[in-house]
C-alpha cells in the first residue's frame, strides 16, 4: 500500500487509453427511449458487459501489467480475486506473452475458475474462512519474483479503469452527471478523474449495495471506516472498506453515493434483460437500479452510466430474476 | 394473396432503407472470438434484438405502412399477430400518426398484449381454437376501411426486412454466407434479395426448427407443402406453410435450409446470454444454434448472421434455460 498518495490525472487516463487502443473493446453506448422516459434524462449506457472477459476489469489489469518493465513482465504476474479481476489478469498475461498465478478461494464458482484457467493462468486456492488471500498472494509473489496486480489499489489500475468513462465522453460529448458502481473504488476513481478532468462541472455519483456501504460511511466520516462483510447479491461490491488510494481520490471527486437494495438490483437486472436485451451481473446493474428507483435524484440533462459487467450464468440469473415475471 | 408474383429487388430494399433511415435503429454488429473459434469462421452478428420493439419486424411494418397513400394511412391500419409483428404495426401506426387495430388470440401472453396496447393500438381478440384470424382481420379491415399489413406476404414488408442484411453488408463488406431464421419467410427473402443482389456469390442459408420445417419440405418438393402445427419453443417460426410470395422468392434465392432442435436452441440462447451478454428469444437464437451445432456445415470465411429478436421475459427464459447451468 502506498504511504504517500500518488495522484492519478486525466493525462494518466489518456496515456492508458493510448496503451489499450486495439487491445480492449471500444464498447458500445446504448440508448433506450423507455429508460429516458423513466429517468427523466438522456441516459447514455456504456456497456462494459461487452468488454473482454465480460467486465471493465480488463482495462486496468492490462494497463498495469503493460506498464511493468520487460524484466518484471518476463518473471510473470500474480493477483488475488475470485471474480472478474482474476479473468482480467489471466487474459492480460496471455496477451502480453507472460504467465499469471491467481489466488482464488477453494469454493469459487467453477465457471469463474474454469474461465480463469481457460486463459492459461495457474490457480492457487486457499480457504476463505481461515486464509488471508492478500498475505498468500504477496508471499507467492515474493517467492517467485512475480509482480502483483491489485484489483483497485494501484494508480495504473485506476487510470486503466478510467478509460471506460473517457471513451464514453469522447463518443457522446460532455455529461451533466456520471453514475458508476463503487466496489473497491477503482472504477469510479478513474472515471471521475476522466469526467471531471474534461468537464469539472460533471456530477459524479457512486452506487453501493445497501449492505456494503463502506464508501458512503467513509465519506461521511471523513476517513476510511469498515463495515461487516456485506450480504448482498452484488458480489463485485461485497467489500468491507475502501482502498486507501481510491478513497483519497474519491473523497475529492465524488458528489454523492446512492444505495440500492438487492430487490432493486434484481428489478434492474430484469429491466436490462427485458427492455435493453442485455445481460448484467448484479454489480453491473446497480447504477441502473439507482436510476429506476429515482434514488439518483432529479437528474440533469445528459447522464452517463457505466454498466460494469455481465458475468452471470443463466442458472444464477434464473434463481435471482426468474420468479414472478 | 397476390396471384401474379411481384418481384422484390435490391433497389426495393435500397428504397426501403432510405425510407427507414432515422426511424429504425441501425443495430450494432457484434463479434465474438469464442464464437469465431467454435464456428471456424469470421462471424458477424447483426443484432436485431436491439431493434425497436425488440425484433426486425418493425422494419417491414413501418416500410409497408409508410408506402400507403395519405388517404389510406388516415383511415388506419390493421394486422393479425400474437407476436412481434403486432407490436411492430402498433408502433408504426403511432410513428406515422395513425391508428392500428391488432387481431390477437384471447390467450396471447399478457406482456405482448400490454406492449401492443402500450403503443396505442386497439386490440381485438379471437379464440385461437375456433376463430380464423386472417378472415377476422380481413373482415375488420373491409368494414372499417383499414389497410391490412400482413406479417410477411407483401413485397413492401419483404423489402423492409431486407434492410437488416443491407445494413450489415454496408457496414462489414461482402459476405461469403448469410444465415437467418425462416418463419413465414419474409426476413430471409428480403435478406437474400439484398445479399445476392450485392454479391451473387453469397450463400444464403435459412434455419428452421425441426418441428416446423415447412420451407425445407416445400423446397424439396418444389411446391408449397404444409406440416402439422409445429410444437417448438421457437414461437416466431411455428408456421405450417410458407407464404406464396415468400416461397417464390426463396426457392430462387436460398442455398439451403438447416434444422435445429429445441434443446439446441436453448443451448444457443444460453450461449448468447453467458458469452455474448445478449438476450435472444428462441427464434432469434436459431441461426446461432445452426452455427454452434455445426449444422450450417463447413463455413467459408465471412459469415453474416441475423439475430432476429430478443422478446422473451425473464420468467420464460428461466424456465427454458435456467436449469442445469
Amino acid at each position: 500500500m502506498p504511504t504517500s498518495v500518488p495522484p492519478v490525472t486525466l493525462d494518466d487516463v489518456r496515456d492508458a487509453a493510448a496503451r489499450l487502443k486495439g487491445i480492449v473493446h471500444r464498447t458500445p453506448v446504448l440508448r433506450s427511449r423507455t429508460l429516458d422516459a423513466l429517468a427523466g434524462a438522456e441516459v447514455l449506457l456504456k456497456c462494459e458487459n461487452f468488454q473482454r472477459v465480460g467486465a471493465f476489469k480488463f482495462r486496468g489489469a492490462y494497463h498495469a501489467a503493460g506498464r511493468l518493465t520487460p524484466g518484471q513482465l518476463a518473471r510473470g504476474i500474480a493477483a488475488y480475486s475470485s471474480g472478474n479481476h482474476a479473468q482480467a489478469v489471466a487474459l492480460a498475461a496471455r496477451e502480453l506473452g507472460t504467465t499469471a498465478v491467481i489466488v482464488m478461494p477453494q469454493d469459487a464458482p467453477p465457471s469463474k475458475r474454469e474461465a480463469t484457467a481457460g486463459y492459461g493462468a495457474e490457480i492457487v486456492t486457499y480457504d476463505r474462512y481461515t486464509g488471508d488471500r492478500v498475505a498468500l498472494a504477496e508471499a507467492l509473489a515474493a517467492e517467485r519474483g512475480l509482480a502483483l496486480i491489485p484489483p483497485y489499489e494501484h494508480p495504473d489500475v485506476i487510470a486503466g479503469q478510467g478509460t471506460a468513462a473517457l471513451e464514453l465522453i469522447e463518443e457522446t460529448g460532455p455529461l451533466d452527471a456520471l453514475i458508476a458502481p463503487v466496489g473497491g473504488g477503482g472504477l469510479i476513481a478513474g472515471s471521475a478523474t476522466a469526467a471531471k478532468g474534461l468537464h469539472p462541472g460533471t456530477r459524479v455519483i457512486g452506487v453501493e449495495p445497501e449492505a456494503g456501504d463502506d464508501t458512503r460511511r467513509s465519506l461521511e466520516a471523513g476517513r476510511r471506516v469498515a463495515v461487516p462483510v456485506p450480504r448482498t447479491i452484488a458480489d463485485g461490491q461485497a467489500l468491507t472498506t475502501p482502498g486507501e488510494l481510491t478513497f483519497s481520490l474519491n473523497r475529492r471527486l465524488l458528489d454523492g453515493i446512492v444505495l440500492v437494495g438487492d430487490d432493486e438490483i434484481r428489478d434492474a437486472m430484469r429491466f436490462a434483460f427485458e427492455r435493453l436485451k442485455i445481460v448484467l451481473e448484479p454489480s453491473g446493474a446497480t447504477p441502473l437500479a439507482a436510476l429506476l428507483t429515482g434514488r439518483a435524484g432529479p437528474l440533469p440533462g445528459r447522464v452517463g452510466v457505466i454498466l460494469s459487467g455481465g458475468n452471470i450464468d443463466a442458472g444464477r440469473f434464473a434463481r435471482l430474476c426468474g420468479a414472478g415475471s
